[in-house]
C-alpha cells in the first residue's frame, strides 16, 4: 500500500505521519510548504494542489491519496474567494489526478460544517442531504459530491470523512458531542486506508463520545473502533469551559453558524 | 413584485418571458447575448453572470430573482473547466448579488442531473442526499448547497428546482417519468415566485407524469398544479422513441450517466 | 345509527345539523344554550359536558357520539382555567358516559393545534407526536389520548378529527394550506360516523388544498373524498389577506403560536 | 446550581437526595408530608403542587426544578379522579410556577405508562406519539404535552423522563427490559440537572438492559451512562420471577394493560 | 411482443384474453384444461404447469410469460398438499423454463395473501417484508422470491403482481379497500407486459379506491392508471355487503385469517 | 424445558449438543444419520424430516424445537431438486409436526442467504423484504414465510436465526461483518430457546463485529450477548485471506451472488 498525503504540513497531516511512521512501504507528503523527510519510507513533495499536472506527476505509483489540504478560514470577509481555489478547485484536482494515475482510494477530508446548519436535538446519519454553515461547508459539500461521482462515474473508492472537532481535549460544550482525539484521528485515517472493498462511505470524525449527535453506524464497515470519549472530561468542561455564542446554541457547525444570523431575526425553518 | 431573470435568453427563459407577459410590473431580463425588450414592463440588460458587481447593479429594487443561466455541457472532455466558472462561481455571484442588493427570494435552476445517479427503482423525494451524474451535476449541487446557506445564513428566500427533461414533448422511455412540458415549467416559475413565507424549498421540475419516479409532495406548498401528463405520449415513444444507452437504463440521469462508466465494469453500490 | 352531538349550538354544529338533517334515525342535540328541534329525527337537550351523570343517560340508545362541544380562547390569561374542565374535564366525561352507556363510536373534534409548533417546511402525518402550541392545543392532546386508551383499553371505536382552519373561505395565506370548507367538514364527519371497522384514526380535517402540509394517506379508510380546494381562492388571499404575525410565520398552529414567544429570542429546537 | 425538587419524600425523591447530598449550594426539598432537613444545603417545605402560589413562592430563585410528585393508583376505579388534580393540574402548575419564577430548567418524571400500549415486539424511541396504557398514563401524556409547550412557547428547558420499572432489582420477565436501578435512576436525574444547553428531550429511564426495547439514543446529549444491566439477575427472573398475567404480555406497560381488555375480545389495531 | 399466459382458463385469464384480443402478434395460452384458440393470433395449449420440459418447449420464441396458473384452496384442511405443486413447484417451472427460453419478462400473479397477517390500520407499500395468511400466502411469498432471485441473478425483467379481490363489484366491506375490477385488472396487466426497462417491481392489484390501505407509489413506473373506485358502491356494500368474521376484522387478508386464530387467544404480535 | 433439534449430527448441532450438555432435563437428538447419546440427559432419534408422521412422534412431550436440518448446496445445478425437499417441505413438517404435537417454541435456522443480494453499503435490519442469492436462499425465504404463518395463525413462538459465516474464524474479508463464532452461535441457540414470552423475531446470527453490515437490534429482547469480534483477526485475513470473487464483493451474500450473474451485464436494480 503506497500512500500520498496532501496537506502534510497542518496538525492533522503531523499528527498522521508520526502516528503511521514505518506502516507502509511508501508515504508520500505533498505540502505548499517545505517539509522534511524523518525517515526511509518518506517522500516529502512541495507541490500546490491548484496544479493538477503536478498532482497527476506526483501520484504515479500510488494506490491511496489521503487528501487533508486545504483551508478553513470563516468568518473572514473574503472566505469564499479562499475555498474556491484551495477547496473547490483543490479537490477538484485531487480526485482528477487520481483518477488520470490510477489510484484506486480517496480519503476526503470533509467537515461537519458541511451539516452545520442542522439542530442538535436530531442525530444525524451519514445518510442526510448536506446543510452547510459556511462557505467553507460550501466547499466540503462540493467535495464529497466530486468523491460520489468519481466513485459511481470512475470506479474510485471514496471515504468522505466528516471530521468533527480535532483538538488534544474538548474544549467547551459542543466539543462533548463532536470531539476527535488525535489517536482516533489517525486510527480513522488508517481504516480508512485499509478497509477492503468500499466503493463510497461517509463517516463522521469522531471519538467514542457518550453525548453523541452523530449515528456512525453507516461506517461500521471501516472498521472503526475509537477509544476515546469526550465526556471524561465533561466535569472540566462544563465549570470552566469556554462559552458558546448565543446564535451557534442550536445548530450542530457551532460558532460557524453564529456569524450572519443577526440580520434576520426569527429563523423560518 | 420586481423581478430579474438571468438566462433570459435561453430556451426556458424565452418561454417564460413570452408566458409571463404583462404579470409583473418590472421584468427584467439578463443575458450573456444581447436580447430585445418586447413591450413596456420588459428591461433587457446584458450583463455576465461572473461579474459580481454588474449583477449587485442590475439587481436594485429587485424583489425576486429567477436565475436560469449556466451551462450544459456533458460529455464534453472539457466540462469542470466550462462548469466552473459559469454554474459555481456564477452561481455564487448570483446569490452574493441578491444578499447585498436586499433581494427577498432567488428561484434557482437546478437540475435532476444533481441526483442522477440513484437507480429508478427508488422513488425520491427532495430531501436526499445528492448523488450527481456528471460535472454538471456537481455543480448544481455547489447551486443548491449555496441556495441553503443563504437561506439559513442570511435569510434569502430560495427555491431550488431539480428541473428534469425540458421540451414540448417526451422522446424517450426515461422522459415518460421527468417529462415537464413549456407550460408546466413557466407554471412552476410562476408560483416558485409569488409563493409566500418560502424559507428554502427543494421542487421537482415535472408535469404530472402518470410514471412518476419522484415524489413532489414537499413541493405542494408552492401551489404548484401541473396539467400535463407525459402518458399522453406513451404509445408513440415506446413505439418510435430514441432508444437509451444501455449505461443509461438503470439511472434516473440517463445518459448523462452512461459515459465514463465503461472502465470499472459492476457496480459496487 | 342513532347519533348523538355535543356542541350541537357551535359553528360546526349548526352547518352538521343542516347538511345532515333527515339521514339518521336519531340526532340528539347536545348544548349548554336552549336549542330548539327542527324535524321529526332531532331531540335536544341542555346539557352541560362537566355533568357526567347528565351525559351518561343523554347517551342511553345512542350508537355513535361526535364530541364537538369545548372552548378555544388562546391567548386569553385564563385560558387554562377555562380548558380544564370544558375540553380536559368534559372529554372525559364525554368518553366515560360513552363506555358507560355502550356507544359504539366517538368522533372526537380535536385541533391541528395539538401539533401547531412543528414548522411549515415540514408536511404532518397523522402518526407525529404532539407538539401544542397552546393551553388549547394541550387540552386537545389530553383528548386525544383519551381517545386511544377508550380505544385500546375498552374497545371503543374512535376518531379525532384536527381540524385545521374552519370558515365560508380561507382569509390569509396560512389558510391556503390549512383550510376546510363547511360542506367538506361535515362530510367528514359523516364519513367518521359510518365508516366500519375503525379502531382509532386520526384525520385531518382540511379540504383538498393544493398547497397542502398535511399527508391525510392514513384517514383514506374513512372513505373521505373533499371537494373543494383553497387554491381556488389563492389570488383573491394573496393580494388582499390578513397579514400573518412575524412569529406565526413559521409554524403550523399559525397566530396561537406567536403569542409567549418573544421573551426567549432564538429557538434552540 | 440551586436545585428544588418535588415528592421528595417519596421512593426516587429519598434516593435522589441521598445520592446527590452535597453536590448543589442548595436542594429545597417540597412534599405533601412533613420531612426533615438533613444537613446544611438542604431547605425542606410542606408544600401542595395544586396550590399554585404556594409553588411560585417556592420556586423563587431556584435554576432547576425536579419534579417527582404525583400519584400511580392503577387500577383503583376512581383513578382519574386522583390524577387529575395530583398529576394533571399538580404539573401544570409546577410548569407554571417555574415559568413566573424564572427557573430556567425543569426535568419532568413521566413514565412508560404514557406508551405503554405499543407491543413488546416494537423497539421504540423517544419520538414515538404517545399510547397511554391507563388514566396514570393520559396523566403523563398530558404532562408531557406541557412540558413540550413551556419549552416551545416559554423557552424552558424541559427534560421528560420516561422511567420504567424502578425498584433495587427486576422482579418479573418484562423487568428485564424495562428495570432501572436506584443508582442509575439517580444519574440520570443528575444528568437531566447539568446537561447544558438542552431545549426539550425526552429519554427512557433505564438501565443498560441486554434485553432493551427502548432505544435511548436521542437521551445521549444528556450525557448518561448507566451502569447496570437486569440480565445480571435474569437466571434468577426467568426461574423464579413474578408470572405476568395474560394480558399483560404483549404490551410494554405490562399489568396496566391487563384490566379492561376483557370486554371486547379481539384487538383490532 | 408475443405472449404466454398460464393459467388461461382461469377468471382473469378468460379476461385478459377478451380484452387484449387483437393487441398482440402472438398469444399463446396455457391451461390444464382443454380451450379453443378464438382467433387468428392465439394459440392454446394443454400443458400442466408441473411439467418443465413441456413448459420449456411452450415458451421458445416468447417475449413475456403471464402467470396466473395456481390453486386457492384455504381453508381445505390439505391446503399445503395442494399449493406445495401447484403454487411453488409449478411457479418454479415457470421461472427455470423462461430463462432456458430466453424470455425477457415474467408477469407473476402473487396475491395480497402474501401479506395478510398485517393490520387494516397500517398502510402498506410493497417494500415491506411478508407476512402470509395462510399455506396459499406462503406459496405466494416463495414466488415472489423466485421472481426476485431470477431478476437479481439471471437478469429476468419480473413483476409481482399482489392482486386484492378480483370480482365484478364489491361485495365486502374490506373490498371497499381492496377491490380490483375486471377492466383494470387487465389494464394493470397490459402495463405490466409493456413497461420498459423494469428490474423487479412489487405492485398491488387494485382499482383507484378512495378507501386505500395499499401504496401503490413504487408501481407507478408501469403507467398504470386505474379508472374504477369501490367507493361508488361503497352505500350499497355498506347497507347490504357480506359480514366479515370477527377474526378477519383487523386484518388485510380478511377471511383468509380468521381460521386457526382461535386456539391461542390474544396476539402478542 | 425438554429440547429437541434437528440436524443434530451437524456443524452446528454437534457443537450445540457438546455446549449445551447438561443444561435441560431432556436434549433429543434427530438426524438423518446413527448418532449416539452421550450422557444421561440425552435421547437419539434416526429421522428423517420428510416424514411427517415421524417427526410428529418424536415431538410428544417437547417444549422447543431447534431446527438445524436442511441442504446447502449452491451452486450445485440441481440445487433446486435438493432444497424443494430438505428444506422446504421439511421445513413444513417441522412446524406442522410441532403444531400437532403442542410444541410451544420453534427456533429456525434461517440464513443471510435470504437477503444475500443486498448491497453491502446497507446496513440492514431484520424487518427487510427478503432477497434470496440462490435456490438455498429462496428456501430460507420460505421458512421463514411459514415460521411467520405458525406464530401469526396457530399462535407457537418462532424465533428465525439468519446465521451468517459459522467456523471457527474468520477466513476472508466478507467475514469480517458477518462471521458468528461457536461459542456465540450456541449461546445465542441458549437464548433463542430460553427467551420468554416471544411472538415471532428474526435475529441475525453474528458475533459482536465491529465492521458489522447487519443490525440487530430486534434481537435484543433475546438476551443475546455475543463476546466474539472477527475484528481481532482482522490483520490477518487482510494480508492472508482468501480473495473474493468480481461478482460477490457488492453482495452480503458472497460468493452465492457470483454464479450466474455473468450473462446480463450491467444491473438495472
Amino acid at each position: 500500500m503506497r500512500v500520498l498525503m496532501t496537506g502534510a504540513g497542518g496538525i492533522i497531516g503531523r499528527e498522521a505521519r508520526h502516528r503511521l511512521a514505518g506502516r507502509y512501504p511508501l508515504m508520500r507528503l505533498l505540502d505548499l510548504a517545505d517539509i522534511e523527510p524523518a525517515n526511509a519510507d518518506e517522500e516529502c513533495l512541495k507541490v500546490d494542489i491548484c496544479n493538477l499536472e503536478a498532482l497527476e506527476a506526483a501520484m504515479q505509483g500510488i494506490d491511496c491519496v489521503v487528501h487533508l489540504a486545504g483551508v478553513s478560514v470563516e468568518p473572514e470577509s473574503n472566505a469564499w474567494e479562499q475555498v474556491l481555489p484551495a477547496n473547490i478547485v483543490g479537490t477538484y484536482n485531487v480526485f482528477e489526478a487520481a483518477r488520470r494515475a490510477g489510484v484506486k482510494r480517496v480519503v476526503f477530508a470533509s467537515s461537519h460544517h458541511a451539516i452545520g446548519y442542522y439542530r442538535r436535538s436530531e442525530v444525524l446519519t451519514g445518510a442526510i442531504a448536506p446543510r452547510p454553515d459556511s462557505y467553507y461547508g460550501v466547499s466540503k459539500v462540493t467535495g464529497e459530491a466530486l468523491g460520489r461521482l468519481y466513485a459511481d462515474k470512475f470506479g474510485l473508492s471514496v471515504v468522505s470523512l466528516r471530521i468533527g472537532a480535532y483538538r488534544p481535549k474538548p474544549a467547551d460544550i459542543r466539543h462533548l458531542s463532536v470531539w476527535i482525539s488525535p489517536r482516533d484521528m489517525v486510527e480513522l485515517l488508517r481504516c480508512s486506508i485499509e478497509a477492503p472493498l468500499l466503493h463510497y462511505v461517509v463517516a463522521y470524525g469522531m471519538s467514542a463520545n457518550s453525548r453523541l449527535i452523530w449515528d456512525n453506524r453507516e461506517a461500521g464497515v471501516l472498521g472503526y473502533r475509537p477509544v476515546d470519549d469526550a465526556e471524561d472530561y465533561a466535569e472540566e468542561v462544563l465549570a470552566n469551559g469556554a462559552p458558546e455564542l448565543e446564535g451557534a446554541k442550536p445548530f450542530h457547525g457551532g460558532w460557524y453558524c453564529a456569524w450572519g444570523l443577526g440580520d434576520h431575526g426569527l429563523f423560518i425553518d
